[in-house]
């Protein structure tokens, strides 16, 4: 088998370049499998970093380096910047999946802009009206639910809550290889008489269509693990992940950051840290397209890459109808 | 100055009305003013679970019982149940404000019931459009920010989340006895592009109007302390809360339950523990009407009642424009 091929996108994190091309390297030392990474952004600035990183082996032998001389101004409309920036990085990870060069993609970038080219270069998969971003939240179980939208959409019809129940359930089976995963609503109450007219017919919908559907959660219900699969608007959604993100360094500053009770805490707490995680698919895209934090540390990014190869190798996401058994 | 009034309906909570009497009896000696509590349900339920609780005493001595005959179904319409359920606990609670009878009232049922009653019974303040339920969740620095709103109205148009910046700016002001709290509107990302057209044009009418307006803030920064009361609709705020509160389990479950290390651990992380904290204001109305948790603890329906008495000592809340100084 071939190694997989991904294209990063170098340039826009909130941290700079320098950050996540040491998350590349991060990568490559922390992830078991050999895969070619494809670095998007101006070429000469990635020379010049990856020498201040201490990388001066001949870089053409390890990378690919994509040229990009463009830039997104921030008056563009980010779902447009697909068709005007076809070489700038964010975009041109994704050209590079459409011409069959690589077979996945990561960027930090604004969502709108990597939503805006998955969706008009990739295509969305059939039956999915909007693609979301689904992201994996830590339990008391140990077993993560998972999450979506958590951004790519802030406000729901019924029918696209409806649609992201059933992505989250064929994503969740394949990722654990279980049968039949527990999908549920996100809502202010578990009664059916609760909540927005909106969730109460997604969840009718869901009642008939998804096997998996067993009704409302609440908030708290999220980290207990009695779900596996949550659904809600991506403005719930992505408020919901940066809290969650942000407990860990919340409960480091309670208890100390430093010292031998500190060390212990913080191994004991691992599943919380954020840094962990580091990055989210796009369901629905025909391709696997991965978005990390704007905010993403080396080892962040670090992560959010492996789990992009990862998810490329084992065939989860965006292969299309066709090609959706897992090929573990 | 002669001790506060306060209505409790020791019956709508999740877990039975023992819990809520065990709560009752807590609050007398956790709480350190004397406070008179009339107890709003079927008297004679009182009276026996009152004697199961080993509280031998002659109960009139100590407590006013308000006999509350009627039970609300679950088939009507909550915000109507002031109009047909006069003398059930959660109405008649609120009744007991509007006939001067107590100082203020405490109930964990259906917020949409409490708020029909409060709302109709006691009128709203001026320039409220719609009141709101307001809750302090733990900070990095210490000192809470205040979350509002937290269920009471799911979904908000444009005014609503303005008079709620407002809200929130003087009842934080009022607390903490700070001239200019920082005030935030809670959205998916800092820049002012970002969200939804609603949220856009809150920030603008809010930037225009309040002075302790400071612009968007995203999930985790609700934890960091930098902001000191941040606006939202009622869906995202609930869905919030009840997953901050879940936070301390999950951080228990991890870190161990009982043995020394979990006893530093949860002394530490006393104040993320939702027992703690237990009810919250309902702002924008004429009178101090709290909420508990419907699945409130003893101890947790005990801090709620504390909490309830201290608003009403201080005028905190819907005291009406006249009386609007803080009386500390």
């Amino acid at each position: 088998m071939r190694p997989i091929r991904l294209a990063v996108d170098v340039t826009s994190g909130d941290l700079g370049m320098r950050v996540l091309l040491e998350g590349v390297l991060l990568a490559k030392k922390i992830y078991p499998n050999h895969f070619v990474t494809h670095l998007c952004g101006d070429s000469a600035a990635i020379l010049r970093e990856m020498k201040n990183l201490g990388f001066d082996k001949d870089l053409s032998r390890e990378f690919a380096v994509e040229h990009c001389p463009q830039q997104i101004d921030k008056n563009e409309t980010p779902s447009r910047v697909w068709k005007t920036k076809r070489l700038a990085p964010a975009v041109r990870c994704i050209s590079l999946q459409k011409e069959g060069a690589v077979d996945a993609s990561l960027s930090a970038g604004d969502t709108r802009i990597i939503m805006g080219a998955a969706l008009f270069l990739l295509g969305r998969m059939e039956n999915v009206a909007r693609p979301a971003l689904a992201a994996f939240l830590p339990t008391i179980t140990r077993r993560p639910t998972l999450l979506l939208d958590v951004g790519a959409n802030l406000e729901c019809r019924m029918e696209h809550l409806v649609a992201f129940g059933h992505m989250g359930f064929e994503y969740y089976q394949r990722f654990f290889g279980v049968d039949n995963p527990r999908v549920a609503l996100l809502n202010i109450g578990h009664e059916p008489a609760k909540g927005t007219r909106t969730i109460k017919s997604a969840g009718e919908s869901l009642a008939a269509s998804c096997k998996g559907y067993c009704g409302f959660v609440e908030g708290g219900d999220l980290l207990t693990g009695e779900v596996d699969v949550v659904v809600c608007d991506g403005f719930a959604g992505n408020i919901l992940l940066k809290t969650c993100e942000k407990f860990y360094t919340l409960a480091e500053s309670l208890l100390g950051e430093s010292g031998k009770f500190a060390d212990t805490v913080k191994k004991k707490m691992a599943i919380l840290n954020p840094e962990n995680y580091g990055g989210v698919p796009m369901l629905g895209i025909r391709g696997v397209v991965f978005k990390a934090h704007g905010s993403s540390s080396s080892l962040a990014f670090a992560h959010a890459l492996a789990a992009s190869v990862t998810a490329a190798y084992r065939g989860l996401i965006g292969t299309g109808p066709k090609r959706m058994a897992p090929k573990q």
